[in-house]
Order: C-alpha cells, then structure tokens, then sequence
C-alpha cells in the first residue's frame, strides 16, 4: 500500500482487499492526507487478531509518530517494522525474489519520498516443443531459463533464444506525490510503464503551486513526456476545483495519456513479452 | 459533537454539517473508534481558516494527544482548548445560557465518560390577552417570566400561571459509551428524554461483555427502565452479528422503546410546554 489517508480502512473493505494482505505500507510523508488512516488500519488489524509484522517505509519521524501510536492506543498482537530510506540515490528501501522498491527524495514542505516499484527480471520460459525435441535435463534446463545457450550430445549449439520464450517485459510504477515540479526527476523514473503525479493545481494557479511546492496538472504532463513514461496518472487534485476534469484535460494537452484518478480506480499494467513470437 | 470515530468529516459533509459549526466536542475515552477521526477534523478545519478555538473535553490524557497531533501535524491557525472531568459527581464539564453538560464516569478499559446535556429553563412565555388586558411594564414583565405573580393597580394579585404560558420542558439527552452494564448509573440519567446506551453484544454473549467491559442490549434496555428514560438509543454493535436488529428485538422485550442507530440517523426531541393548554 502506498500512503493511508483517512478512511482507508473503509476504501479496502468497499474494494475486498482484506488487511491481512498487506504487508507493506510506503508512506510518502507526514502530511495528514496521506497518513491519518493509518491508525484507524493498524488498530482494525490488531482486533483481527493479526500476528505478521506490518513493515512501514518512510521519513524517520515515521517512528517517532508510531512509538507515540502505541504509547496511546497500544500495545498490538503483532510488530510495526519502521525503515526509513538510506542516504545516497538509487539504493532500495525493499526487496524480495519479484520486486525492488526505490526511494525518490521530492520537494515539499516537509521530507517526502515518491518510490519506484520495479519487476525484477523474471526466468525465462522453455519452449516446450525444443524440450521435447532436444529433452534437456534439469540442471541444463536451470541453465537455459537463465541465458545459457544449449549444445546438444553431438556438439550443436542451440542459442538461448531458440531454446526458450522472448523475455516478459520488467514493469514499474512510479508514485510521486507531494511535490513541486521537479524536471531532475524525469531521469529517476525514465520510462516507466505507469507514473502517479501528483496535480493539485490548474495551469493558471502555477504561482499557488510554486508558493505551496505542489504541481500543476501541466507539470505533472511535462515531467510524464521528459521522462517518457507510458501513462499517467494525475490526482491529489485541490477541492478548489468543482470541476477536476478540466485538469485532466490541460495535462492531455501536453502528454496524451494521461488520466484523472479517483478513490475506487484500477489500472493494470499488462504482463507482455519484449518481443513478439 | 460526541465523539469522532474515523471519517467523521465525511459523514459531517454527507449530512452538510459544515465544521465551522462546531466548537465542542465531547470525547467519551482514548480508544480509536472513538477519536481517530480528531486529527483528520481538526486539520481540515485549520485548511478552512478556522480561527476560532474548539473546545475538546475528555479524560486528562486528550491535552497530551493533543499535544502530539500539534507536533506533527500543527501548527493550526486557531487554539485547542482541552477541558477535563472535575473531582465529585454532579460538577459540570459546560455550561452556557441553554445547556449544561455533565460528565457521567463509565466502567470500560479505560477512562471513559458518558455526557449528560440539559436543557436550562427558558423564560417564560407572556399571554398575549393577558398583557393587553393588564398592560404591564418592562420590569413587570421580566418578573412575570421569572415567575413571579402580577399585581395590578388596583392591588388584585393575577397569579402567575395565568399571566404566561405553561413551561417548556427541560429536554434531556444522555450518552453512555463504552461501559460495562452499571445499574447505578440510572440514577445518574433518571427520566432523560434520550438515552444512548452501547449495546456491544448480544444476550447471549453477556459473558464476553462482561470480559471486555462493554453491554448486551438487554442490559441497555435495563438500564433504560431503571432510569425511566423516554427513549432509548442503542447502537455500537459488534461486527460479529451480521444482523444487528436481533440486539433491538432483544433490547425491545425489556424496553419497547428502542431504537438501534445508525450512521445519519437523527432523532430530535420536540420543544413541549409542562402542562397542555
């Protein structure tokens, strides 16, 4: 889960997404719109009896603030893990056997990380006729799934791309969110497949955006096209605006696939092979 | 407003309760579904400009939460103001012209407090007839609504029930939440017009209330007949029942006048005079 704004709690159970499913919590900073659901959710977990730790990731203050949690509304039957990010760019505040997650340090007020969620490269997949054909044991089959080229009993060699499947595609997703427009960060999050921006403002409110480092929907287009991302996602959007969708349309201007998110919306990004068979 | 449960700001916007209106709010105890919609109600009231202070009462703990939320998440542009339960029974909590509120100590996990609001006396009403006829003057009739009878010129004593109105009852309204069955508590809430009991759990489950300092709804409605309470409101069932209306029917068997509540319900108690006219 990325961020708990109030009512999050409420948002899972609309959704059937269960508490005992999440694990991780990446907490972009200590603003109540994007943590005051964060006490009403450890606590529902608590009376559900859990007994996993939940990881919490974000600004060191993060712990200070949970330590003063469970000093009121404690103790709980399971742990609250705190990380905060490491120093230096690029080093990864997670990781498992699937998926890194990289701490991006934005501009706001108050110290905030936007994180990239990456794929790790996944096996590659045998063609199953060539097993037939060639029927490899298993320790070359391990060795194919990771690159090797096969030879055969006479000497032949088989490349790798032969033998096996073209690769999945490694997909991202890119959450920055609050943040003054920051061009630097095109770099960070160079082609990801989905990018979240966040466009609390219209384009003529870019002066309030600038005083209250927040972006325009404008901006958030203009970061999406430098960094050449696949779609974006823009939210976060001021209640100033009766009318949210006239900010989406300002962003499509500049990169067209974009779109507006509201409480409840999916998107998925679809699993592919780099190239067609 | 009595307490604030998580999302209490979008159910004050459902129900187009704007939060500038509110300036008190009574915190029966420090368990989340109790206060966890505070933080995100005081904030959105400081993003609103809100300058004038609100006054929060509760255990002696909420200045110290307070304190907290202020940490993190203050500065705010207006003051919060803690008030806690005095020594001695009976010693209010506020008091303006209209109301008084008295704090009730309840038996629950932690320190709780139910809140009894009542209605002062008004002034009392001038018979239009009566002052045409007897044409009293300023002074005069201000002693009138206080009571007082009316002599008239001539030295005849009008008494004072037939210069004004019958009275206006005094409206009541108590709430008690989160507490253990306490009998003794109906002398406490005797004849209110609305009574709030938690009803927790079901008769059947009596033991479990008992374990974990909370009421079945049959306690409930036996507080409510020992007290002789108009009507009687109960609510804060467990998720364990699928059917919380089973606990209104069990409730209605002892008390017939009970109603279970739910989020947007409203209840109002009508402005009556003593004695018909």
């Amino acid at each position: 889960m990325i961020d708990c704004g109030e009512g999050t709690q409420i948002r899972l159970r609309q959704q059937r997404v269960t508490p005992a499913r999440i694990h991780h919590i990446f907490i972009s900073h200590l603003h109540g719109d994007h943590v005051f659901g964060l006490y009403g959710l450890l606590s529902s977990m608590g009376m559900m009896g859990r007994q996993v730790p939940v990881n919490l990731y974000g600004p060191g203050r993060l712990r200070e603030l949970m330590e003063q949690y469970l000093k009121y509304f404690g103790p709980l039957p399971y742990e609250i893990r705190c990380h905060a990010p490491g120093k230096g760019d690029g080093s990864l505040i997670y990781e498992d056997e699937k998926i890194t997650v990289e701490p991006i340090p934005l501009k706001h007020r108050t110290r905030t990380y936007g994180y990239l969620f990456r794929e790790k490269e996944k096996p590659l997949n045998l063609r199953k006729e060539m097993v037939e054909e060639f029927q490899p044991g298993i320790a070359e089959m391990v060795r194919i799934k990771r690159g090797e080229d096969f030879i055969t009993n006479d000497g032949r060699v088989i490349p790798n791309r032969e033998m096996v499947h073209p690769p999945y595609r490694r997909r991202s997703y890119a959450y920055l969110s609050d943040t003054r427009f920051e061009p630097g960060l095109a770099e960070r999050v160079a082609g990801v497949d989905l990018l979240f921006h966040e466009a609390t403002f219209a384009g003529n409110d870019e002066k309030l955006a600038g005083e209250t480092l927040h972006s325009t929907s404008r901006q958030a287009a203009e970061l999406a096209r430098l960094a050449g991302v696949g779609r974006l996602l823009i939210g976060h959007f001021s209640t100033r605006y009766k009318d949210p969708f006239r900010l989406v349309e300002e962003a499509r201007e500049i990169f067209p696939r974009t779109d507006g998110v509201m409480d409840g919306d999916r998107y998925s990004v679809p699993l592919e092979r780099v190239a067609p068979e």
